[in-house]
């Protein structure tokens, strides 16, 4: 079977779900192109990168991520990197003529991604943005559902993310928290994620207006975990915030429906809770990763006295993604979305179409999110630019 | 015992529930003062009130209540009228020396409420308006949390309410479906429910910016439920819908945290869906009327590894409200809350002292509701008036 | 409207639900026939007893309950006391041609319900035993849909009762923890209402084998609550506890299907935790009266892949039981099963037949309890005697 | 590193659990012996077995097991048979001095059970039987607080697994309902799960009595998924089933507390549903594999007012099995259950000790299901013989 060779550019987090996107996709789903694990880039050639490289299944590992994306040899750029790197590596790997899978969200700014959008559309390469929450099978299912005209017109749309993971006032000034690496705060890292699935389930946005919000402003540089809190080392340094830790939006859609969105790192209890609720003429639908096996489904075409909200288990072979992993009820957990994305990048490149969300996608999600941010600033109603 | 005598003007849904309260109060919770149903009031002397009379339990009926308010008999004026009567009923009331007891919202506009406060405050009467949710004992148990200190600072307030009786196209033009009648739409029916909450639990709230849409601009003027819908009946007259459907709004809270609003009277599903999750440096509360014997609460002090929201049966007798009725795990419902209400209203005139919501406070939630207003005319942030 | 005129026999916990029941059923029921509180009965003449009548509205009250059953404006006897009175009031009340209410379980014995049911044969009267749990509008539900055969062949019926409140050692020696008073335990206390819904909701049981356990063989005859806790008063005299903590059996039904019950008093956290869950070859449905308002179907021939439980909120107008009470939605407690089982009687009296459960069904629920008590002598597999 | 080689018995369902957990392990959780797919079994040499050792990594196939667990290069010796291949491998495994590693449950017999027990013990090797549930973080956290006492004196336990695969009557006679290859039915396919999860959790059963049932007793010998159900292909021949569809127990503890289990694989809409409920005196326990990242706590021990169930997300770096994952909050799956067990076994061989449930283990709750079967024929109370 033809092997397409990968570069991954990251080894932590994101490198660690990617590898192993990789390495398992085919152990579990048929297919013609099988990915071939390359070369992992680190921005150092630390010791880390190399236990990860061999700890992930890599051949090589490289400090130099630019020499590696014009390798011959690679067929594919993953960009698992930090928000601040995606542009440069994008641009370089699109000038190489490699296909480009990118982390979510695409880029810092509006601006980055609609120059990283111009780079693939002139390379002529594939591209795929990893909004990975698509992948859940009951996401999908939603699609699938919304798309059958199951909910009939869409009235209203509620997406949430929360967590707590910053709340301590001495956890540290983490990357995540400073806008030169990261864009904005809790509004790009699960904002745009909330955005990207009302954007696939519920099509355009077309104005927005928001509140950002920073409730911890200094932070300690440096800082280690102590039982359940963070204690600050390396002295009393603080440095800035420059993000925001709770970001909320107003939103319209061009279907004529109304947007709710809320997302926070401030909310105790929620370690990773994401959730939309959708409600149409003829039915709602609802979802929480919490219960990320679960679809609930409202008829309200059902017999008058039986309606309710259905818990879907969407684990049967009819259900999207599900099929080659295991029996009904036996349930797919966080990292499975990674080797669904892997698995619909592979396959658009077997089939020569687009993988979605692609980054006119990833364009969308930031334009969206950079209305937010405008209307923070005009204290008024903004529209997207794309 | 000392008789306290009600009149009371409304006889439909609301009329229903005050009846109840007066009638069961002294049957479950002991107290000095004795509600005595003299007189219910309607518009018309149809057979309609004479029936509620005779089943609700009342001495006289009435379709006039400005005379009635201004017997000597009458202790209190109970007013469970569309919106938009509250005002005149309550300054003749007032001017009567009646003590008070208003429906929510308290006005159709804030001027309404402010010249209500006037007026009771001129008159020196006891007044409360009925937001009955605060005396769920689950929602009465959260505020006793939070005023221990239990969550700590808050930070993010999310508050929702969620209906779908109205998304029938053929739906008539009830009066909560006009301007005239009820002030706004989701807004003061179930956002005002849900701003008095907010301000009950987590304090003034300092700006806010909004959304109200209205999906369905034109009505039948008259239309009978049909099997699980409704047919227009009378001729194809349609009226003009002049209120909002779906009602949403962030706020700014003078204790620096933030809010998320939602109300929708369009949430397919969603029959009476209350919902509040409050989020603090220590703890969170979440609550939803769909289980309005809970409350869940999340303890960051609790030890590692079993921290989590822990369900609350609010049954107990250590519980707001609970220990005059069942045994811990036998339900309170809908119809508590009001005979709650009754039983603070009576001991406010026990104690002499002011019950809670007083018109003061109702006025408070109308000013977020009319700043809502203003937000959309002006297309961004603005200030409650008072 | 006709009067019917009622004399109720226990003044403590029941005697509460049920006056409370006669006072509410025509303030939102219509009906022809309308109870007149006549007269209340206790086994002494105490203080407790006046205020009692006074509380619950009752016209006179007595502790000579003998000369009440055979009074001639009396014309139905409620019978809300202990179970080891049921018996001889019953009797009595038969003898004087008196219809008969009778809170459950129906006897202390087979043997005693036996004698019960020929009673009122021979009297010719009306007569109900009052498993409250059959008039939850979600659990009336339940029977239509399987009646209208919505869940097929049942194969697996699955039945619990969970309490928690005998469980500190020092808890009193109650009337409830007496055999000569409360017949046996869990199991003829809350096993019975468990035994009442399998029979209703899925027929005869053939067989059974159960398992009678008592944790705490002795209690303080007096005790006080503190805090939380209880502690023994009046020295440390105890007295053997004489009947089961905790009773589960397994059963056959005639109908082919099997059944699990688990009742307890010694499961920690579940104050008052009622379950069923039925399992039939077209669907199932699951209940539990910790969301008393809610009725669970799973439907099989719903499209594959939209399958799953839907909680179905049991309050329209539809459902019964609800229409008289409040909007969708808005939700009824504990109370309200009373109020419809006092409907539902009324009517049996009004259009001359038998409300359900009668005495028989009241000594099939017995014979059942009879049967598990003979399986645990000898150990093996009892058919009940009815 | 040292690799410690594999043969693995078994290319289905299991087989695939199986060299996926073998695969991963040192992917993510740090050792010092690594596995080695060195070769994969299947009793005939067909195509499948092919596909199998490709697709899931194995360096060689073999039709032939006997010579392959004799071979000098295999080190463990991984069961993953149905349940009549168990014993015969088991032998020949120990006989030759491999460590070995068997799918539940451990035979099909309590005879082959004792007869396994004596070979490995002999040999001196390693053993375990693969109860993967015990290797959910939940189940593994539940585990923890009982032993730290959190619980107090048990007095009830509750153990149910209900699934619903087989209920169209054209389900075709798979191997699972036969007796000869299976053993029993639910009883020891599911039962053995909910059994070993007590005996894990709650210690020593002492007594039991049952009720097994075949609700649909001759199935086709061929049939086709057609749609949402089975067609019997093949002509109309049936053969008999001849194990239970459902299979229920009452059991008595040694520590004094009762048990109630329940399994059938006829309960409509229950895919998998694996649950216990446990309950102590000072506390109780609750967990459903549906909602397999979350355990249920209540802690009798808290404050007046604020116990309830506790919904802990068992997903932090301090809960079993979690570190090396992903952040809290991003949750695990079924096959993780298999890679836990694979790390805990090579965890065994380093650290030269025996990995737990052992074939000791295995042994006593197969005694349980011999003692079930054994009450059937009897109809009385029968002890486990081990």
């Amino acid at each position: 079977m033809p092997e397409i060779n990968f570069a991954l550019i990251g080894h932590k987090f994101m490198g660690k779900a990617h590898s192993n996107a990789l390495r398992q996709v085919r152990r579990f789903i048929p297919g013609k192109l099988v990915p071939r694990l390359k070369v992992i880039c680190g921005s150092a050639c630390t010791e880390d990168l190399q236990t990860a490289a061999r700890k992930f299944g890599w051949e090589e590992y490289s400090c130099d991520w630019r020499s590696v994306v014009e390798r011959k040899d690679i067929d594919v750029v993953d960009i698992s990197t930090p928000g601040h790197l995606h542009h440069d590596i994008a641009l370089a790997a699109a000038a190489a003529g490699k296909h480009i899978i990118c982390e979510k969200p695409l880029a810092n700014s509006l601006q980055e991604a609609t120059e990283m959008v111009r780079a693939v559309e002139k390379a002529g390469v594939k591209h795929m943005v990893n909004f990975s929450y698509r992948r859940v099978p009951a996401v999908a299912w939603a699609k699938k559902l919304i798309e059958d005209g199951r909910l009939g017109r869409i009235y209203h749309y509620y997406g949430a993310y929360l967590q707590d993971w910053v709340m301590e006032p001495n956890f540290p000034l983490v990357w995540r928290l400073q806008r030169k690496y990261a864009g904005s705060g809790a509004l790009s890292d699960i904002g745009s994620h909330t955005t990207d699935l009302a954007l696939f389930l519920n099509g355009h946005i077309t104005s927005v207006v928001g509140q950002l919000t920073t409730f911890i402003k200094h932070r300690p540089l440096v800082a280690r975990m102590i039982g359940g809190g963070f204690k600050a080392i390396g002295g009393r340094r603080k440095g800035r915030v420059t993000v925001d830790d709770d970001a909320n939006y107003l939103a319209q859609f061009s279907n004529g429906s109304v947007g709710v969105f809320q997302t926070s790192r401030f909310a105790r209890g929620r370690r990773n809770c994401n959730i939309f609720q959708i409600y149409g003429s003829k039915g709602s639908l609802a979802f929480n990763i919490e219960n990320m096996n679960e679809l609930e489904l409202y008829d309200q075409t059902e017999t008058m006295g039986e309606q309710g909200f259905k818990r879907i288990i969407v684990s049967e072979d009819i259900h999207p993604y599900c099929a080659p992993w295991w029996p009904p009820g036996h349930f797919l957990g966080y990292e499975h979305t990674f080797i669904h994305a892997i698995q619909d990048f592979l396959t658009s490149l077997e089939k020569d179409r687009m993988a979605e969300p692609d980054f006119y996608q990833g364009q969308k999600t930031q334009a969206v999110l950079d209305a937010v941010e405008r209307s923070i600033k005009s204290k008024t109603w903004e529209s997207p630019k794309v």
